[in-house]
């Protein structure tokens, strides 16, 4: 079942590198994608800079992959022109790059930024509705109506993954809820390339973190089963910082900070 | 509680023309917006052509009201460029000129085609997840997302009115079931922006039809009762038509021609 | 969209004799079937007796009929050798003949006897747990199971109706709930055999009562909408007969008297 | 069905003096009791005072009856000393003399005030949580919970009836909610005394408005379907005054001006 | 807590010879019952050869046992004759002898493909509408009517199992997640017969696998935990067999190869 | 984020005792409190005897306490006038004082006797309504209704945990469902009191056990994960007693004897 070719967008990035580095094994070729220089090409690798707002670059990029994990476009708040080229536009051009090279799978890294706005007491799950708390987050929620279309009407899978936060261990105490351990970001991946049938499923991407706001059990026919826990941090995390306050919306909503924040100025 | 000033964007479609028409009582002005010509302004009324994809313009056709009705954009399936310039950066553009102005309370049109692809054994309401039957599907969850992120965070209560199919009678046996009569139309803007508190719900736009695919019951505090049915043309459309058959698309999903169109082209 | 041929088993019972004399305009033939003698066929009717035991006959009485009002088999209490003739094999039988016949849709007349011992203080779905109180209930169960095989199987579409009490008038207190109005009745069936789509729903036969344990909304699509309620004998019902005793396992269950029977014995 | 012994408590006050006038059908003697002075006993009427906190006069008064309307008890915010006489323990008293008097039936005047802290944009059913707005709702939620275990342990039935605003007319804009037509009211309690089962339902005490937050459908075996609506008070209401501001408290929330109250100082 | 006797009927099969070897320790004797012939009794055992079809042999079959562990009748695929005479008249007379006989509890080996033209996507759980994918599985939607009618009327609690694949490993893609570990198995029917109140609960009999398509949640008062994992044998499995194209039904259905496959033919 | 002082009530009883050896290192002061005498004060501690139905003292006592554990009151069925006193004056005394001194948070020890005429067939969530087996069990739903209106009106924050049953280990079968472990019963304060937000959630006090009758999962975000079983003491149970029979409604209902108990006599 291994792929032929697998397409990594945002290679450049924090994920990017660490799939790079961890997923070798998925396909006979990675493909390497971002708008900025990346690391020369390994064995089995290629390499190719892209503006996703590009729809001719991008249709070279996908050409020839049957696979694509995307985690390309803008990953953090910022100017509606910024995010509409990457996350809107872009976002467009690699479904549609993808429908006529016949991809025929995607991982979209989406994010909890989507659900921003749910307050942390109410759990979610994969048919909860959206409530960004940015322009970033709406932008994910375009991206998964993107997704949903192309599984409907033209039968691409996408695995829409919210991922929480994903680094080598917590750095704030929200993070002890939203922590995705590297490993466990790992197993998805390879739970989402090697089911029988993925159809279009909301995924949370979070470990087996103590404190939970996401239910991931509607979705168990994926077999990704998290390993990790963000516990073993937390005795750090309090010595090193105090949380906030409680009825600072930054600690209210899901959404930390993003959900603070004011609209975003440059 | 009469407005001062309500803008009705897309004034000079057929929903505009209609709440212009019928809906002058709410306000003290209505103030009329279209991206092409329309007739010269009457008494009570204000007439600004305006392109949603021009910030400056949207601005100065935004300022100084305190309500708007959003019938503006693209309506039916189009290009992606034309699209995003209307219901993704032009809905953008309402929705930031109207936090700028303080703009209170929006009726924004969206569709059903925000969950066309839902088969029509299913029974939706407000919390259903959207599956988008076309781009114009997409950009109206686009639409709904950016409504709920400026309520949540910036106040500005939106009523999400997934339209049906709005004319003076059903066109075709799906229309037995999407049909708003005009007059459930125009109650439904008075319900909206006469409720003590709005928040930002879910309304499915649809008349007391007998056949029935959404269940708004969930929003009951709006206060719309819809009058109205299909049923009364039931006969007429026998006489006049065949249903598509069983097995079409266009008859399996809610969103009806839409669904089962491949993909747009120029 | 006129029917081509119908058939209506169980033709000479009280159903069977009411859809006999109002469904004539749904279909260009009408063929009529019954185990015991019925009056002979008037213009438009074909008359075959039948037992649903036997096969071949099933075969006969199926073929070149394009749609089934399927009433036939026992219909009250028996013992499990009369139930199993008439309601397991006779159903698969009726089920089977229409597979090799090409049908299309099916009225199937299950009854409320399939969730009988579900208490009257639960308010029941199209998707409650079946809780049969009788053999009788059980082979109900039994043919809306047959029907959904065949819907998901080979495409056949069956109104699996739940069927409360159809009689002139409610006869006893429970029927105040139950009761379906020979005019609600036929709306229904009309409803049925219209319905562009249909696929496999369950729907409860109840008229609009005061009393309701029942809910259809979930199959809304369908557009039936009763009109009559029983409400109207309520006053002749008091006058007559006092309901049984609160604890009376005939007023605690839905199913009535055949929750509070023991087993059958002939 | 008749009643023989109906008592009526709180019969001093508005709903009380309502259920005398118009209920006097009910039962063979209506026995009337409060801690006020009431108008002599007419025809068919029984009269006797009585402070609930007195548990030997409410056995007197309980004494020989068959069913209670339980009006009686503080109705309004008020010193949790006055809460406690009357709707704790003169709530115990009631249903332990209930209990060992052998009633069977019970309509308990309960309060939307039980769930006055819910926001108004989320419709309520019979099984939504608790969230009292007042130190009253809170002694309304114990007097459910008291019905819930007569009736579990040993038998008694009650209505629990979330009561609306039960005036001749809605007298604020927060009424068109939750009015409770006296006509409505009064086919409420006929429902409750008649039904042939009535187990321990709560119910929503508000009329056919079309401004709605309370959904009763799983109670429909009861039978009552209200037939008023608040909607022919709008004009006036909206001539008469001015709701409150949008996010004022007392807009927000089901449980209104209670809500938005600080703590009860005498 | 030991029963008296115990009947596993089927104990010439697969699961019986299981249940044979391991569950000895149940009961002070257990009973065997196959159609077929069995392997001479031992200790503690004893051996009758029983047609289900036969009513009188099935009493003398069941008279003196406490409990019944039900692996008999049909249990794949077959012609409506053999199905009907073991799992629908076969299983009638099982349950109208453990009714004679004063049987209290059994294990009913219902089967997944009762449930099999659900979507892998979608998670079931005990209150899930039935969906057979064969008349195999119509006949266990009759079993589990069965035992309900004998549980509500006759008080004979049954653990309605939904059995998935029960081998010493899984045989192809499907079974990562339908696997029953024969140890789970064991540790199941332990659990169901020493439980204080079983009640007539649907248990979906699968390991814990990483891949889960159903939800046992709501029966969590049977105590039955698998320990069990089918991920040990995934790498085996694919090195063995590619799983089924996307789209296959054999792939897209709970039920696999019994979707796929048309109807029984001899 | 240690407290300051963190107020113990209850403190002579087993939990208190618990407690109070165990949580020393959640406040830099504990004050223990109760109503009868305890040994005195050690370091960190203080020790100030008090009845709750004295409100004076009420103040006293919680004076300076930044958070609460509350296992003072009655704990047992006993006379509505003792039940009062302790849980229904005295439990609003608390929350009054915690008001007036400034107090954040409180764990409040309610009970599953809340909901003890449940069928233990029914999983529960925080969700799922009261059903009080008990005047006990209503005097925890006053109570859980008081912290509402204090987390609704004031910002005050409980958790409403409904413990099991917390020994050293299981006294009988039902206690292999109701067990909490003292162990988790520890980690579940200390959960409680180091959430960075709490709200005021409803929490079932259950170890890990395999029997489960609660669903803590919409809970998660409060981050208790309980690590014991009662499954080691199961061996010892059967050896040691007999489980009462099927249909004792102390095996039937969740409360167990409460449930079976009739009216408390004194």
């Amino acid at each position: 079942m291994k792929l032929k070719r697998l397409l990594i967008t945002g290679a450049a990035g924090g994920l990017g590198r660490l799939a790079r580095e961890r997923l070798g094994g998925l396909a006979e070729t990675i493909r390497l994608s971002d708008v900025v220089e990346m690391t020369p090409a390994g064995p089995g690798e290629e390499v190719m800079t892209c503006d996703l707002g590009d729809f001719e670059r991008v249709r070279e990029v996908v050409e020839g992959c049957d696979a694509i994990l995307h985690l390309g476009g803008v990953s953090v708040e910022r100017s509606f022109a910024e995010i509409s080229n990457g996350n809107l536009t872009g976002l467009y051009h690699l479904y549609e790059a993808a429908r006529k090279a016949g991809v025929r799978r995607v991982l979209f890294a989406s994010s909890n930024h989507a659900i921003g706005f749910h307050p942390r007491e109410r759990m979610l799950d994969a048919d909860s509705p959206f409530a960004p708390d940015s322009l970033y987050g709406v932008s994910k929620v375009f991206g998964e109506a993107v997704a949903m279309l192309y599984w409907e009407k033209f039968g691409i899978e996408t695995a829409r993954v919210r991922i929480g936060s994903c680094f080598a261990e917590p750095r704030d105490h929200r993070m002890l809820a939203t922590w995705l351990s590297p490993d466990d970001f790992v197993r998805l991946c390879e739970a989402v390339f090697r089911a029988p049938r993925l159809g279009c499923p909301v995924i949370y991407g979070a470990s087996a973190n103590a404190e939970r706001w996401w239910d991931n059990s509607k979705v168990g026919y994926v077999g990704w089963v998290p390993q990790d826990s963000s516990e073993a941090f937390r005795a750090k995390l309090d010595a090193a910082m105090t949380p906030p306050a409680v009825d600072d919306p930054a600690n209210r909503y899901q959404g930390g900070g993003f959900a603070a924040a004011g609209h975003y100025e440059d």
